[in-house]
């Protein structure tokens, strides 16, 4: 596999076959005693038995080791598929949704975002580190034990980029934040609010892309969503995203959830690993939801990564030798 | 319905319910003889019967009467969804294909495509006109008979856009079309080249985001699709994608097909309607073909600009009244 840009849009596209990876065993990999000999990156809580754990993709998209090799090819870039693709459980009960679960295991299911984040931005080769979720069947869902995913990539994502050079020219006309212009307009007209708690709100956005989107916002500016401000409770988000699932489940069985937060900006030592400085004040994390309700999707994708396991040299040769004709 | 735009990734979206349209008639709407009281836009060839017919769609996105109306809410922006929205029936035969079509009739498919968009730039309300395809029931098909669909809408659709600012930039920087740059490298190294005839040429990108992806390219640059340079002999484009198409149907039974042509620069008295003033060397027109292999697919979205029946404000006043308890 590798990495291409495309010279039109930007984008990175992983192109190319997976590695074989051995059939999918009987019993659910997710569920406590299937661990088989697989790496544990974290359990939560810390001691005892775990409530949420963390282990490598069994079929990652990234592979971990090397130097991403970024060369060109005549006009076009590409590079290998350096990063990391994570699985987070988000329980060890085969059959409890996030929805489902007590205020205290979302909470621990949330800490588990956020240290893997702060984990992987360690790494200075890796520019994004991409926490999401995929319920249900229609939504692409791997395994029904709930888990989210994690990716770190050495680019920016392109969906995360728009984001930034809108955030960023909205901040140099104005001299403030888009999102936290966006929570004050929200909260004064009220009618797009769906919940609110502590220092988080749930609303429905005034150009949402499918019917019930949600996007659940620190009401204060806080661009890293793995670094809360001192004296923040994060049960309050944990309480309000579970009092959001479960109004949403009433609704569609499938959804897709993003965390949008900071690309990684600055090593432990100190340096700027990226051209973009100034998101402490243009960026305002947030955790997009975008449920599935119709059948057939109309418009939407959530993956702004392209993965394409069929290389265009190998469409090409094999588009030439079949018959035109008939 | 009206149009809104995201102030992050600054995409509109129409919003809200469609008017409501007869139920769906028991005989195919397209075929001859069932063409109830509808206007006809355009029929090919002139005179006789017809083998192309283009009538405005029976339940359209955009309405053609009226002013955009652009105003502000707040920080957003929004705008009545003024423009043009048509289906071109590529034949009279209910159960012929575009892929089993002659030469001649895919020219004549290929004209109707050129004249409606150099019809509807006539209207200086119009940004941009888009032509596509949704070939099957996988891509979104609405009739099994063959047909294409036309848009024109009061705004340069999201991935335009993104394609023309690359395009700009790269020009700026190079002082040569992107595009241009592309079928140099391409014809050099001949891997990725499916077919050629005359003056067009048919290959899988490099960085291609679907299995099979194709795009046709005018090999000489051209940033109007709807205006061929004179002595171009237009047949010949479509007997290259009668081709192509052939042999995507041994591979795929649904695709997308939309053609990329420059926004509205001008009028007919010469003026100029926008900002894009240097598109004509800068952008190069190119039809994209996207056949849909996986039955769950994985990441891609073909329209940028999103429907979304659902007004957010009533959305956000449903889930309110929900139980987040339980």
């Amino acid at each position: 596999m590798e990495l291409r840009k495309d010279p039109i849009t930007r984008s990175w596209v992983v192109v190319g076959h997976p590695d074989e990876v051995p059939a999918a065993p009987e019993a659910c990999p997710l569920c406590p005693g299937n661990e088989g000999g697989r790496a544990t990156l974290l359990t939560l809580p810390s001691g005892g038995s775990w409530q949420v754990r963390v282990f490598p993709h069994l079929n990652p998209l990234y592979r971990i080791e090397g130097d991403p090799g970024r060369q060109a090819e005549g006009i076009y870039d590409r590079m290998r598929p350096i990063g990391a693709h994570e699985v987070i459980v988000e329980t060890p009960d085969h059959n409890l949704s996030l929805a489902q679960m007590t205020d205290e295991q979302i909470d621990l299911v949330l800490t588990a975002y956020m240290q893997r984040i702060q984990d992987l931005k360690r790494d200075p080769r890796f520019k994004y580190v991409a926490v999401f979720k995929n319920r249900g069947a229609l939504a692409g869902e791997e395994w029904p034990h709930s888990h989210s995913q994690v990716t770190a990539t050495t680019f920016v994502p392109r969906r995360i980029l728009y984001e930034l050079r809108s955030a960023r020219e909205w901040y140099a006309e104005k001299e403030r934040c888009v999102f936290c212009d966006i929570v004050r307009q929200e909260e004064k007209q009220g009618k797009r609010i769906v919940d609110t708690q502590g220092d988080f709100v749930a609303l429905c956005p005034y150009a949402s892309r499918v019917p019930y989107e949600v996007w659940l916002l620190r009401r204060k500016h806080n661009y890293l969503f793995e670094q809360p401000p001192p004296g923040t409770n994060n049960r309050n988000l944990a309480a309000l995203l579970g009092r959001m699932l479960r109004r949403l489940g009433k609704i569609a069985q499938a959804y897709h959830l993003v965390v949008h937060t900071a690309p990684n900006t600055g090593s432990p030592k100190g340096e700027v690993l990226n051209y973009w400085k100034t998101i402490a004040d243009d960026y305002h994390w947030h955790i997009e939801i975008l449920p599935i309700v119709q059948t057939r999707s109309k418009s939407y994708s959530i993956k702004e990564v392209y993965f394409n396991a069929l290389v265009p040299e190998e469409a090409a040769e094999r588009l030439r030798q079949l018959d035109p004709t008939a």
